[in-house]
């Protein structure tokens, strides 16, 4: 492989027709989360499945729908025309948040315009700009011949309401779905000039604390000094998950973490990330956290501790003098490759009542769990997804990861078995979820011309690598 | 002073009539809460000042209001035949709560019934039973001649509204109100057969707590490890004010308390109290409290801190992965003799800060306060109480203090520099405020008895003792 083939792939892009082509699917109000678009998102769905029957792929539109209620159709469609060559499951959503507030967009959201270079429209970045790159890849590559791979496409209607229908699918589908990798690009690379691969995320365990004290709310003036108060009881609870270090205290909640290697601290030291200005961007005077630790290391691959919202007694204006019966709060852990959820989870169940004060009964619910997720740096996925990106981008990859879960992720993991490479394409500045959303042309047509570079550069991987 | 005494106003006590009068007082339903009872509390204000005319009291109402908004009026009577002898000011309310839940009440609320000797109706003991025993106390001594002490009424109508217009009306007609003493008789006793006098209240210092964090709420996933958690902080700081022993952590905090001596700490010892009853009256498996002192003790005579109410985040159903911009919480401590409620809010102003984990801002805001009240146990005022309880219930008086405060006895002492003394009639278990309200027979007529006999004791008080 080799310089040349980028400035190939390049030459033949035919950037006008790419535009036009995405800016008729963004026309499409694809919005998922409302009942009144449910045509829309038929229509949608149908000009990929036309689009990628086009390229001659087997393509359908799957119903989907769980417990009497119907969901929105997947578009399921393959290729599979390079026999002893791996397997891509591309997947993408062609579904968009909400357009509200419609006020706040410069030009309508469903009318893509371009300004500065830039495609504002809902669905631009979020995600049908990103997962078209990728349509508009495969065919770039099918211009010059057959595909380097086998190539199966999965683009579902439902990821801003939750994905409720995804791993049922999955699961359904399976033995079809077999793949070697899942590339996923429905997310932000790190800075507008750092192409990045981002090979990890991070999981949860989400619980819910409940402090019973009296069996009624208490005047404060009668009982305080001896009935037991569930609020600071709660309090203490939760000061006590942490050590002065900013290191959570429950035991074995470190057990088995993988730790950094060098290589990766060295790596992620030399990205452009400033915490004066991650401080400023939120407004804040420190970024506390785990002593020992940068920010992006305490963000990516540290677990973490957080209370996400806490309530008991009195919350209107003024002055009650109440004792409440009761409190409770939500809290919940990011976890690191190396914990399991449900561990972590009957730890924390078993450790939050022994940090009781008398007098107080606790109960923690478990709520929610999410697996962490990592590819290893040395897969061979990884580094065609490198040499790729520096083909196009002219520089080497950054490999990062992220601090959130993406629930979809682990449902690839759990259910298909195979690892995914999340290779974005857009940036934090497009603004998904917001007013004005967009994307830069210049990143979808590196996009494109990304997917067709690691279509190749896979193609060179040996099958079970 | 005698034994006999006694028995002669027992004799001569008209239990039919007493019992009749105060039911026509109560049949009227004076919910000062409820402007469709404005006229209603007229009524009440009148037939009380009609009575007292009746006892050649000079009697008048005296409107109320402040800032244009019109209040209940005060009914003030005064009989002053007793020259060279002390000044008894009492204070009652002839307001009462509203009835709901109406369906609750076995017979109706306005309708005083008789069952199992207790009377049955809204007002029985709060306050209406327990004033008028005042009332028809100083009627029984009228029978026998003139009134040992002269005698100043104040029956205020907006008790269970919270007396917003009684401090100014103290402070316009403060030197109509001089007293040496002022009875109160609005509480309840310690126990059924133990006759109580209350000598100390204590006060209130209550603050809010606002903690800032981020600019705006932030993704726990994207944020979580190195922005600053305002909840988790709020419950570090919340932990922080108190150590392992119960006692508070705020420098200067116990500065000047007033120690039990060890005589109170003997008689509250042998009080009638257990702990497994008074636990298990609010079903809780333990007292906690400050080490090294009793419940009695901790509830009348040391200071406490309590989170009256605290919010943040998301409280709503569901796992929502969210680290807030803010949170805050309500704290309120109460406060014995020898503390200041102004400077106890200015040293937690002054440490809240301190205990803030870094990346966050706090802020401590002043939201009320109130003195703590004590009466000295050797004055000549708490001696004419006991032996008048002695004479009526035939056992000496049982001295205690109360956890809460009052605010219009903290009112009284600032604006008539008088010392209160409280001598309930009532019980825990007449239910004020509940439905089914009541007041036992013997307790109206004990404290008819009382009230007569005190005021006799009182009359043997020199001036300015």
């Amino acid at each position: 492989m080799t310089q040349s083939q980028t400035t190939d792939l390049s030459a033949l892009l035919d950037r006008q027709e790419a535009e036009r082509e995405l800016f008729e699917l963004l026309r499409i109000p694809s919005v998922s989360a409302d009942p009144t678009h449910t045509e829309d998102m038929a229509r949608a769905a149908a000009f990929l499945q036309r689009k990628l029957q086009s390229l001659g792929f087997t393509a359908r539109m799957d119903p989907t729908g769980h417990g009497g209620q119907s969901g929105h159709p997947v578009v399921y469609a393959e290729r599979l025309e390079a026999p002893g060559k791996p397997t891509v499951l591309i997947y993408g959503h062609y579904d968009v948040q909400p357009e509200a507030p419609l006020e706040e967009w410069v030009t309508p959201p469903f009318e893509p315009t371009v300004r500065d270079g830039r495609i504002y429209a809902r669905g631009s970045t979020d995600d049908k700009g990103q997962a078209y790159a990728h349509v508009r890849g495969v065919e770039l590559l099918l211009s010059q011949g057959e595909l380097p791979v086998n190539v199966k496409f999965l683009l579902e209607g439902e990821e801003e309401v939750g994905s409720p229908n995804l791993a049922g699918y999955l699961a359904e589908h399976a033995d079809e779905l077999r793949a070697d990798v899942i590339v996923i690009s429905d997310g932000s690379r790190f800075a507008p000039d750092v192409p990045t691969v981002t090979y990890g995320l991070r999981g949860l365990s989400y619980v819910e604390i409940h402090v019973q004290g009296a069996n009624r709310d208490l005047h404060s003036g009668s009982y305080g000094g001896a009935a037991p108060n569930p609020i600071n009881a709660l309090c203490e609870i939760i000061a006590g998950l942490k050590d002065d270090g900013g290191r959570i205290t429950i035991p074995g909640f470190y057990d088995g973490v993988e730790e950094l290697t060098p290589e990766e601290r060295e790596m992620w030291a030399k990205l452009p990330h400033s915490d004066e200005e991650f401080a400023a961007s939120i407004g804040v005077p420190a970024l506390p956290g785990e002593k020992g630790y940068s920010t992006l290391e305490r963000l990516w691959a540290r677990p973490t501790l957080d209370v996400n919202g806490i309530w008991g007694g009195y919350q209107g204006e003024g002055s009650k003098t109440v004792i409440p019966a009761k409190a409770g709060a939500k809290v919940s852990m990011r976890l690191v490759p190396g914990q399991d959820p449900e561990r972590i989870t009957r730890l924390v169940q078993e450790y939050v009542p022994t940090l009781a004060p008398e007098g107080v009964r606790v109960e923690v619910k478990a709520l929610h769990g999410g697996q962490p997720v990592k590819v290893d740096l040395d897969s061979p996925y990884i580094r065609a997804a490198d040499r790729a990106l520096t083909r196009v981008y002219g520089k080497p990859a950054a490999f990062g990861r992220t601090g959130g879960s993406i629930p979809i992720v682990a449902d690839f993991r759990r259910l298909l078995g195979a690892p995914v490479l999340l290779v974005d394409f857009g940036l934090n500045e497009d603004a998904p979820h917001s007013p004005n959303e967009s994307f830069a042309l210049e990143d979808y047509h590196n996009g494109i011309l990304t997917s067709a570079a690691l279509l190749q550069e896979l193609g060179h991987q040996e099958l079970g690598e």
